[in-house]
């Protein structure tokens, strides 16, 4: 029972990662989007802005981080589990151990940039050994149909 | 007689983020100081600020990559150096790669968490393999007696 619970409720909060990334793919930035939560609640959520404010570090997972320890006021969010669309490269997921979550779910891998799985492993057993449990691939179908949608409209430019 | 004059800039630059390394340990923040130099001036200057503002990414490298980048209105900074008085970790140093920047020029070696060298070793021939090179150990004694000015003072807490 508490493991479907689990499952549903990771749906719930990715498919609200998957709205920020809507969002992102709307003003014509790669689309990826992340939601924090603690306790059963979002506390941040953002889309990945790195065009639009001029900031490399602009990916969605980092603005989530930053946003989520300025609403807890604590830099430390080790209650908090993040979930993103795609899969976090080397910087978030280093971010993501900076912060000392809980939890990262993810939805689509991503074999050219991810590092947790695909590139490099940087939690549990990886580089960073802090830990952070990881959980991706789910409902990877739907993350990766935006992330195509965003890379065709490219084509046509 | 080009050589004498990169490593007297270098000398210059690093004693201007070993300056904003102060400020932080002014502050009772870990003394770590960066600035971003493209054509021989300084475009923007940080000091880490993790507590102050409740964010686990503001460290110095963080801060000064996205001040530069806001400043440039490019994310990409492919034209410049940053100095920092400390070995970056994974996520500065996975930073600076997403940042494209053409140097890194660091003071202190970090042991146990830096990620250009010690711990693990992200640019050139590492991890991320993109075209940053890297300088480091330079007015490493500075660098080093700051931080431990600073974990003398929390051991008297």
């Amino acid at each position: 029972m508490r493991r479907v619970g689990a499952a549903l409720a990771h749906r719930h909060f990715l498919q609200q990662a998957l709205a920020e990334a809507e969002v992102a793919l709307s003003m014509g930035e790669v689309p990826v989007g992340a939601v924090v939560v603690q306790d059963g609640a979002v506390v941040a959520r953002a889309h990945n802005l790195r065009q639009t404010l001029h900031d490399p570090t602009a990916h969605a997972e980092i603005l989530a981080l930053r946003a989520a320890a300025r609403e807890l006021e604590d830099w430390r969010l080790a209650e908090a589990t993040i979930y993103v669309t795609l899969e976090p490269c080397l910087m978030c997921a280093a971010a993501i151990a900076e912060a000392r979550l809980k939890q990262v779910v993810f939805a689509a891998y991503d074999p050219e940039r991810g590092a947790l799985g695909s590139r490099q492993h940087v939690l549990g057993e990886g580089l960073e050994a802090r830990r952070t449990e990881v959980l991706g691939g789910l409902m990877e179908e739907e993350a990766s149909a935006l992330l195509k949608r965003f890379f065709l409209s490219r084509r046509d430019v």
